[in-house]
Order: structure tokens, then sequence, then C-alpha cells
């Protein structure tokens, strides 16, 4: 578990910096970014997962995301994963940007030939909080807390769905809620998981709230001129789960906002919020 | 004057967009991005520019300047211009980032074949602020603010020093404060200027400080972890001429922190407040 420091920056009195380490899940190297605000020596901090979208590496939200001057008010660690595996020997389908590299959707596949990479899911919720649980001793693991947005909203939802307790606060900002039946997720699913929907489901939010599955509470932001409301995103089916589930969603749906990190970064400081009230109690 | 609306996104609760037109000035198109914070109908608001570095064009800063957030609380409008001409037909020299394309210094070339297209100084004083008037009904264009980062902070230091009454505010991320002296502003100078240092002066803020040219004050924020802090910024020599003209500086040294924009972020909000104060009263 070497870690290596790529980048390191002293940004509103806490440091952003960029790691890379060899990952046992992934089965190559993994690049991911932290930033640590200012605290006090011994103080330990929570920690509070971004998991990003379709395209994405660890960067877009660290350089777009304006995260830093809220979080080092709040006191609350940033973790940002890459969103799949990449390089030499990891497959790929470069003309596609809905499979494969920038695609991995935060789940563990089972099929040839993505299962020797990708798996996203035990990545970010089981080999990285290790390591960051090591490398990061002011980090205090018992206090996680997970959002996203898109593709990483979905994992954020799942994430935090199937491990009640370990995510004490979850949100996303547009998140793809059912990709069981959206079109940008459908190929990914069938390629990584083969054709049979069932195996679905425990990557699927509004699947695992039909399944019983439960978070406390979930904040989600989405724009109505984002482009992609109608066909890939749809709101409403994780509000009508919810309903039926009695699960408690906060749903604002923000008049004029893209789907972009301009959008994104508008409600940054609201979601932080959001989590540390129920990272610090 | 047609203005050609590249982007516009919402942002903050304002809009940011991304603008060509076809530059008099500069005889070239010609882009540039503003943030138009919310603000009520008929309400004027205050114009800040913000001048980017070498390398830069307006799209730095609109994605890592975090300048929106408190431009829409504080009720001010940015605009972000390119940091030369470019394109085709436009002399450059790719293989140097101190020259040509990315460099232009806010001077006004008058060498060949610089002094076709490379007058930025007029550009961003003149013409820009004109279509600025015309096209931005809720711009105050008297009230006008002006600040930068590196080459950009020399560009707002030159701009306010030289246009006494025009700026109510400047104000300067580790700007280059006396590039008659600056190793990597000398061959820029003397290609787009000629050899005779005399002409020079005019585009130097200790050069003008000491040929009588005076602001009401200046706040600069340096980072002392930045590895161009002896080589080209040296904010000593503004303290020095500052000090023998009896002109109010705000010197900040800030420890730890380096050249790049997870430096300027971090105190994005103490600029955006001091041109408030000077442009709001």
């Amino acid at each position: 578990m070497a870690l290596e420091t790529k980048s390191l920056w002293k940004s509103h009195g806490g440091t952003q910096g960029v790691y890379t380490h060899l990952s046992d899940v992934c089965a190559c190297p993994m690049t991911f970014a932290v930033f640590v605000p200012p605290h006090a020596e011994g103080q330990r901090l929570p920690v509070l997962w971004y998991l990003s979208g379709l395209t994405c590496t660890h960067a877009n939200v660290m350089e777009k995301g304006e995260y830093r001057k809220a979080a080092a008010e709040l006191g609350l660690i940033i973790v940002c994963p890459d969103t799949s595996p990449r390089g030499e020997g990891v497959a790929d389908v470069p003309e596609d940007w809905k499979l494969g590299c920038g695609a991995g959707f935060y789940v563990d596949a089972t099929m040839e030939p993505w299962s020797a990479n990708y798996r996203m899911y035990s990545y970010v919720t089981a080999e990285l909080p290790a390591i960051i649980a090591s490398h990061f001793p002011m980090a205090d693991l018992s206090r996680q807390g997970i959002f996203g947005h898109s593709m990483g909203g979905h994992g954020a939802l799942i994430a935090g769905l199937r491990n009640p307790g370990r995510y004490r606060s979850c949100s996303a900002f547009a998140p793809i809620v059912h990709p069981l039946t959206a079109e940008w997720s459908r190929g990914a699913f069938a390629a990584y998981l083969g054709h049979d929907e069932k195996a679905w489901r425990a990557y699927d939010a509004v699947a695992l709230i039909e399944d019983g599955h439960r978070l406390p509470d979930v904040l989600v932001d989405q724009g109505t001129a984002d482009s992609f409301l109608d066909s890939g995103l749809r709101p409403w089916l994780l509000a009508e789960a919810c309903k039926s589930a009695g699960m408690p969603l906060t749903l604002r749906m923000q008049e004029g906002y893209d789907h972009s990190y301009f959008f994104i970064s508008s409600f940054m400081g609201d979601h932080l919020a959001w989590h540390k009230t129920r990272l610090y109690h």
C-alpha cells in the first residue's frame, strides 16, 4: 500500500494533494485527490467522498468544484477518486465515452474482459478507505459521508444504500437514479455485469430502495436546464421510490442550471453544510 | 462591434458567459468571459477586470478562480479577457511561452511583426470596456476596478497607475512588478517595444511609480513558496517604490502558497471584498 505524492498545494489554509498507488482491487495504478483542511495537531476529521461523473478523472472536481473554501471552514476531508481504472493493459473502448475508461459506473464487473480491472465499487467502498485510514492519520473513518455528480451521484446513492451505518450522510448533484432503464448506462451495465438484469439491481438506487435498502435521508440538486434530465437522470423516479418507501428525500429542482461544474459549484457549499451537520454531532 | 455568445451558464445565481468579437485594436477575433451576478431589473453594477498570467486564456480563471460565489454576494461584474491576440495570421513563437500567444504583457507593441496585433494595453483599457458598455446594460463603467495574476498582476498595476481616476480599485496576485529587469519579461519587451528601454517604462509598475504615477492604494498577495518569487516577481521592489513615493501598499506574504490557482482561489474572496469596498461607496 505504498502511496506516491504526485502534487501537493497549499490552498484555503489546508493542503490539496494528488496521489497514486498500485490498486490490488483494480490491478493497476490509480490516482486520487485529497483535500485536508486546516486543523489542530491531533485533531481527527470526518471524510467526505466525492464520486465524479462520466469522462472525469479526480481532477475535474479538484479544479472546478470549488469545495475547498467550505471544506476548510467546516472541517471536512474531501477525497476524490478517479472514475475507472486506466492505463496499459486496461480494457477500453476509446470511441465510447459511456464504457471503459472514465465510465466505471462504480460496479464490480463480472464479465470478461472488464472483470480484470473494473471493480470500482470495491475500490471506492473498501480499498481506498483503507488506504486513507493508513496514510492520513487525521482521517476519522468512523465518520464518512459520500456524494457525487451524475454517474458519481449514482455511485454515492448505491454506496450509501448498500452500506447502512457506514456513511452518515449522502447527497448528489444530478444523479443517474435508475441506470437499469437509462439509455446511457444500459450498455455499460450489460458489458460489465452481463445480460441478466437481476444482477444489475445491486447497482441501481431505485431498485435498491424497491428491494428494501434505505438511507436516513438524501439531498439531491438537479438543474432544470440539464440536457440529460429526461433521458438519463429522471429524478422523479427516485422521488417516487422514496415516497413509496417512506424514505426522506430533499429534491431541489434548480431553475436554469445545466449539468456542468458551473451548476455543481453553485450548490457545493449547501452540500458540504448538509454533510457537516450529519458528520459532526 | 457585433458580439457572439459562445457559451452561457447559470452559476451562483448569475450568468457566466463566454463571448467572441472581431477586435479592431488587435485585428483578429478575441474571446473573453463575463460573469454577471444576480441583480434587480434596472440595477447597475460595478465592473471588475481580471487580467490573467502567461500561457492563460480567459478560461483558466473562469474555471479555477472561484470568483463567482463572492462576486454574486458582493454584486460585482467580473470581466476576464484573453492574454494576447491569437489565430491565423497572428505572429507567434510556439516554442516560447514568454513571447507571442499567451504572452501579450498588456503592452501596445510598436515593433514588427508584433505591432499588427499585439495591442493588449489598448484592448483591455479602451476597446473592451466600450464593448462591455454597449452590450451589458447593467455594467456601470463609471465604477471600474482591476486586478490580475502574475503577468496579469503587472497588467492591472500599469493600467491602474496610468489611468488615475479610471479604476477605483487595484489589486494583484503575485504580480510581475518590475518587468524591465525580470528575465522572463525582458525578451518580450525587447521584441514588442524595441531595445530602447526608455519606452519600456510606460509598462513597468516600479518605473511608473518612480516617474510620478500613483494609485490611492494597492493590495498584493504573494505566496512564499512561489518558485518565481526571486527570479520574476520580487514584490519587495514594489514595496520599496511605494515606500519612497508614499503610496499605500498592502503586501501580504502568504506562507507556503505557490503560483497556482490553488493560491489565487484561496485569496479571491479577500480581493473581491477589497474591490467591493472601493466600488460601492
